[in-house]
């Protein structure tokens, strides 16, 4: 069994550590740390585990094999700088940070320590999404030439969160970065074009971000990538994949709870509205994201996204910050 | 080109009559017969052809090679049996008659004249049905096991046309029977059950007839068949079919106007409406069915539906009559 | 936490422990029972808990609040009668029993004793099946006209199991007609025809059981219902229905494991299979199945499915036996 | 009845003609004229109509009011110049010309004419994409935030009419700039970036075109467009719209001849590849167009599409050009 200590207890550390807990025998929530002792107590009382005393003494802990780090982004590089020095693997929520500066210092002070590091990319881990991934790479559509992101929130969080967040680019949208990554393969993007609006909170302007956006971006093969945002879908939480080839299409769909249609003197086969947001869509991705990692920490597999996956989809999350200033295609090169 | 005489100058007679004047030069519209003079008239000036001035003289014209019969169904079994004799091809509306000793009569009468009888079956010209039938010909899903057509009116007609219309089985699922038959090809329907209830308009009841059914039919092969029937589907024609069999299933389903999508904070994926009735959904079928006689009389196509079909399906519908008031299943020989 | 025995440790009552293990803290598995001690011991293991020495033990041991009869058939009875009179609570497999006598007996014995008894109907749970029940008992629909049930196994069972397992009515067609009990409400079936043929398995014949069948039932109020069954579906687990009424319609469909979609030159929008079986399509709705039964057991909820409901649903399948011998229709009186 | 001149008696052309003899008694095909006087010949005789002189001569005809203009792009200016000056309403083909310049001086030339000029974006009249169209217009979807054209044809045309048919941008996605114009209605683009790829056809490198391309395009709102094309979709002709806002989506989907869906052992809910090109998907919003302006000419109705239409499409294109080559977002001012 791996003991696994998790840092971080609010909404998505909570999030994971239920599903260590359930993911007996196979692994265990050794502690919880959060520098919210009361937040830390709350999840450790959950799931019958200690609160960990301090950072250093879970690292000193020879008992603990893995850290999961779910606590605010500018603590990560810290963390799993930590974590690789003591030896333990790392699953760590995407970003990595927020300063690409300070990703490739961490890049480098990793180096070497052979830890396996994976980042939390969860949308890699949706069997639709994946699917879309498997038949590309097994050639089914032959070359792929066009790819469609929709992902569209349902909903805005807090100002305050926006506030620290790093702009929908680097919040947001890096998802699908990754995912468009992920499935392009090992032909990487050299290009990217973007550009945004404010359409659904004028405050957004204050805070110098935008809640609306597209995207274009090449790969080094022509493929072309488009992505599109929104921070509010009064339907649910979208999140589609297409992808286009010179043999045909694949293309993952939306989640539901039920598969009930309505049929009245109104409309016909109308669907209810979609699973509301990531909790509810990627509840399984978490799970199977988990299951990868107990594998990685095991040595029975390589993680589906790692470190040099977070600091790629930083890469173009700047450059589209970049783009969107300068209303120029920016060059990519993730070397 | 091949001049075609219409009998029937009514709703279903000015849908023809339209077709034959669109089919030039293949086929004109030569003249229009109807006991109300005044319906022909018009009829007759909308395709600036003439009036017959009466039937005999129809069928003693020498320059008309085919007769469209849309009459009244009681006037439709002397009139095919005249044309037969006169060796006038014939394009008839369903039912060949309600009464089967009628139509076992004509079918003596007519006997050895040689003259192609196509019955007006339309669902049997409509692509998506069709394709149901090629697939299964075909030997797609392997040997047919379970059939179920779905088959409702958008509302109910008048009263007054229920009252002649020789009920639900004769007159709505006829056009079920003979597409159950179409489907299954070569193997006879050897058993029905049929039961039906009053649930749109009470006033059935003093008819004696039923706007809501089920059916169960047994092939020879053992094949299963059902049917349902509605009288009033508010959201418009529902008219689909699915054929199951050894090796998977196909479906044909149902038409509307566009392909439009709505999706909003109550619902997703609502379509519109279905096409409103048969004028709309059956459109094309109409157009390709008088294609397909005009085949017929210049000797170049055997009819999809014949006489031989027109009889078997009104044996299914009286025998789900007696069926409805047994109890019981009825044993069908067709023979 | 109630504490919840297990008799049967086979395919279902494995599923069942997982999901008892898996409720903690809610309800425990207190034991497990099995003739077959092995199996037992298995089973017991897997959940870290103990098996039980004797069905008598069990329902000695004043530590034990309920029941799961996961068992073969043939020891329901007994079972639940002896729970009821040991005033444990009772989640019981379906059927009850192959034998109405018992079953009439049987309700007699627990009458009195207060002991909830809750019938393992699960489509109850599912939810698409549940959002149907409730569209049509919130009146979403109008009043009820047509429903129609589409159930088809993946595959043949083994002929052992079929011989025992009280044929194609009592056995798989009993969800159904419980399903079609559970969306009419409080409408009763009042008069059901059944036929049936043997398309998939020659040796069906010997067994003096159909593995193809259709039956349609009468409700008080006049709906007509169609169920559809075959033992063999390539393409999986096909699980259906559709409720259609004045107002308009609902349907529920099956499950896939993604939302994948394939296009290529030869077919568009194509999907994968449908899960597999129960285990897979009705993963979820065994578990709320349990989460039920532990309100059920605290006093806080109803069972949705009870003893008589099993009864009901037998009797419903012992007509269609009768119905397919008879080759009539058969009145229902449930009272 | 409208007397309607026809130029161009190629395969567009020819459409036309069919449809305009179709349009009887509202409209009559009154002659043809093609510098290829065989094609102008067969067009004639299979409608029963004359061949022109002279383009003169059709212009100085008193008794034509109108003319079809689908003669290769390069003279659509000189046509509708001196159609407009000779008092005849015009219907012409898109683009009006592949040089800004021309059709700035053609506007200059024909202002105060009072002809109205009707351009044939076919796209517009697709009921579907209208569906869209009016569902904006109409609030359905609140606030336009997000608008996704999907437009992929299904394979090559030669390499020789692809030499003179101004590129991809003027040639193909101008039925996408101006699809997309009609959906914002008046608001208008501000901003255009484009970037494309050789992914087909390796020899669009001599040509200087590209046949894979994406856009993004801003409007004064702020309303994000993106449109991606291919110049090959092996499953048939890829037209797609979705309308994203602040209450929900709208979209029109693919059209194909019929409903079929296939299911078996490898694959559920298969459906059968696209209508093959624009002949087939736009056959009824060809008639459409054609209605429109026979209510046009009659002076019943407004253009839906007109030069200034055909104008703005362009300058869209030749944007898409210059960005193409520079990398940059072009801001655009149609003014």
């Amino acid at each position: 069994m791996i003991n696994i200590a998790l840092f971080g207890a609010g909404r998505i550390g909570s999030l994971h550590a239920a599903n260590i807990a359930a993911s007996r025998p196979r692994a265990s929530l050794a502690c919880v740390y959060d520098t919210n002792r009361a937040l830390a107590e709350a999840v450790a009382a959950r799931h019958n585990t200690r609160v960990a005393s301090s950072i250093e003494a879970v690292f000193a802990d020879p008992g603990i094999q893995a850290v999961m780090i779910a606590s605010p982004t500018s603590t990560h590089v810290e963390l799993i700088t930590a974590a690789a020095r003591a030896g333990k693997a790392i699953l760590c929520e995407k970003p990595i940070d927020l300063d690409i500066e300070r990703v490739e210092r961490c890049k480098r002070d990793i180096a070497g320590t052979g830890v396996p590091v994976q980042i939390a990319f969860n949308r890699r881990y949706d069997q639709s999404h994946r699917a879309v991934r498997e038949a590309v790479r097994a050639g089914d559509i032959g070359a792929l030439e066009l790819l469609v992101l929709t992902s569209r929130d349902p909903g805005l969080p807090s100002l305050e969160y926006i506030k620290g967040s790093g702009g929908l680019f680097r919040d947001m949208m890096i998802h699908d970065f990754d995912l468009a990554r992920f499935i392009l393969g090992d032909d990487p993007v050299v290009e990217l074009f973007a550009t945004g609006s404010i359409m659904v909170e004028p405050r957004f302007k204050e805070i110098g971000d935008v809640d609306t956006a597209m995207v274009i971006m090449k790969a080094a093969s022509g493929a072309l990538v488009h992505i599109n945002n929104s921070r509010r879908a009064v339907y649910g939480y979208d999140q589609r994949v297409e992808a286009f080839g010179s043999k045909g299409m694949v293309q993952s769909d939306n989640l539901r709870a039920s598969t009930l249609r309505r049929t009245d003197a109104n409309s016909t086969d109308a669907r209810e509205p979609l699973l509301n947001f990531f909790m509810e869509r990627y509840r399984q991705a978490y799970l199977d994201e988990l299951g990868e990692f107990i594998e990685v920490v095991a040595g029975k597999a390589q993680p589906t996204a790692g470190f040099e996956d977070g600091r790629c989809a930083l890469i173009l999350a700047n450059a589209a910050i970049e783009s969107l200033r300068s209303g120029r295609a920016i060059k990519i090169n993730t070397g």
